[in-house]
């Protein structure tokens, strides 16, 4: 049976073990704790530091196949692992338009894909080229790190350059972060596109999910994106399809898109298992996280055909009090069919810690089951709003 | 987050961890081999005897909970772990209904459990008894070792106390077997009734299901029972939640029956993860494994609902070429649906090293397609008859 390396050791790999373990395929993870999220629950752990040469190299030795469970893995060390004649999946080529958003945007621009207009933000004069930004697109003007953001880190939205704006450029710009300009999209709603690929080249989509996000945390996902007309949903999946085939994607691909009154708009790419996919864990024939083995084994993949009308996903974020356990209690007896996913983090407030899954054929009561749940694990019987 | 300990390492702690993993509870196994179904995915493994007092009770200590993945843990270690208060689900009063069929027929029979007529073979003149056992309820009698038997192993068909049967009965009793004889039950089929129970007393019980063995090894199971009037699925459920209740069960508990012209029988009973419900792991909202933790945690019990109007498992056994893995290409790209689900077991010939599962609205083809998928697992593209 084939040994797979996952380099990170958060929520993503730990929810990869239960499909590896499904399959009989060894995982192991390459981690900076032994108290990570996959760490606990893998006896294959290698406790080091996934952007650290060495670490990565020794943790490859013992691994057939190597993949990601975050974007953070220097594209020098994969190239090297890849010289040496070890299979990295996805490849440092298709991975470095996931781990730098100019990249990303320049690539997609060649390729005809439809983005928000966007720009470099050259460290000399910074200032005075946003002004220009803006005086053709608009105020306000998206600030995005081109590389290490993720959950709304390295994202934000200037209003003008006077006062706070000017300031975040200044200090960005001193703390060395590369910056990109994006034009605000006044869009309706977000989606994503969920595709995986194999090196063989075969090609799965799952259903075109809504994403709702607040504060750049993602908070629910509903699948199928509610009352998305048909063509709309095919253009994101060949969208979506033709990105991984195009950038030799191997593994997952998640396309997070603008529905815009113009029509789709691609946001970001992740290449590795993505929160807007953990609704197939119950909602789908194939889990994203079985698929995501099966492509990088060069396995056949798997149905990704619904199991429910609707499948709704609610992140779990960390409340005040970090009892989650003695929630339970309440959330599934008042609701025997909702699924409890934790990922045996320390539940600081605001920390993605878990998720819920809630399926049926009423959407309002699926969003409803799954919304109460959430906020009952973060609050208890006190709810608040979700901030 | 509680930690669940279970004693045994097979296949059914390793799909257990699958569970913990959801749940955020932490799972640790007493097993004895490092290289275990389970130990391989757990990253809390003790290696040790799970029958020897102070391996169980040194794994204990670190346990909130300690649970079984098989019935062979002495009685009077589980008394002792209790009369120091630690919490063993199900209990040794419990449990003593699964680890000796004897103690099971008599408690059944008290309760008026309808089951096959039975009788103790006194060591002293057993062929004379078996004789007169045999001349009250007919030929062939069927000979079961009161402990320690499993997949068919501890159950013989005796036809006649000359030649054969009676060496046999001989050898038994000479290496120390403990016997009894029961009525062998002309049924139409075998059924499997599962249950869960929780201390603060809920029950759930599953849909219930066709079992089909072939040489004492259950090969196949149909969810649900195809053709099965409802008014015997309602009694076979209530026969297995009522047997729950009086026995005091913890977690899970799986009725074997047989379906005959007169009625169900109970044949035998397990108190734990079981063979005939692995098909929830995809067929039922609340997976038999979450379902058992949640049981012995004593949380609120999930949903049995069934996901498909059909479901079937197929176990998946050892054939002669023990790369099993070289033939996963062929099942996952005849069929994206089918579930495939290995246990890291070494294939040795005839032996239960993993198991498929299709789900779907038509009752021959998902049998078909889970019965292929078996086939090839175990002989590849030469397929032969399962013996």
């Amino acid at each position: 049976m084939p040994v797979v390396g996952m380099a990170g050791g958060g929520q993503l790999a730990r929810m990869t073990q239960q499909a590896a373990i499904g399959l009989g395929v060894s995982l192991r993870v390459l981690t900076g704790a032994a108290d990570d999220s996959a760490a606990k629950v893998v006896s294959g752990v290698q406790v080091g530091d996934d952007r650290a040469r060495d670490d990565l190299t020794a943790f490859a030795e013992g691994c057939d196949v190597v993949t990601f469970d975050h974007e953070h893995v220097p594209g020098p060390h994969i190239r090297e692992l890849e010289a040496a004649g070890k299979a990295c999946r996805p490849g440092s080529a298709a991975l470095a338009h996931a781990q730098d958003k100019l990249v990303m945007r320049d690539r997609l621009g060649k390729l005809g894909v439809p983005c928000p207009a966007y720009a470099h933000v050259p460290p000399s004069e910074p200032l005075e080229f946003l002004d220009g930004f803006a005086r053709e697109h608009g105020w306000p003007v998206v600030l995005k790190a081109t590389r290490g953001g993720y959950d709304g880190k390295g994202v934000w939205l200037v209003e003008d350059l006077d006062g706070a704006g000017g300031d975040l450029v200044r200090r960005l710009l001193g703390e060395g972060v590369d910056l990109m300009a994006e034009q605000y999209v006044p869009f309706r709603r977000e989606l994503a596109a969920l595709v995986a690929r194999s090196p063989y080249g075969q090609g799965a989509a799952y259903p075109v999910v809504e994403t709702v996000q607040e504060g750049g945390i993602c908070t629910e996902v509903i699948s199928p994106a509610p009352g998305l007309p048909g063509d709309l949903a095919a253009e994101a999946q060949r969208l979506a399809l033709s990105i991984a085939g195009e950038l030799g994607v191997v593994g997952l691909l998640a396309v997070e898109l603008f529905e815009t009154d113009e029509g789709l708009l691609v946001n970001e790419l992740a290449m590795r298992p993505h929160n807007s996919g953990h609704w197939t864990i119950e909602g789908a024939r194939t889990s994203q996280f079985e698929q995501h083995l099966r492509a990088v084994l060069d396995l056949p993949l798997g149905s990704t055909e619904p199991t429910a009308r609707y499948t709704v996903m609610a992140n779990v974020l960390g409340g005040d009090d970090p009892d989650v356990y003695s929630r339970y209690f309440h959330v599934m007896a008042h609701d025997p069919g909702v699924k409890v996913h934790m990922y045996g983090k320390e539940p600081r407030p605001g920390r993605k810690i878990g998720h819920v899954t809630a399926l049926g054929d009423d959407l309002a009561d699926v969003r409803e089951r799954a919304r109460h749940a959430a906020d009952h694990l973060r609050w208890g019987p006190e709810r608040k709003e979700s901030k």
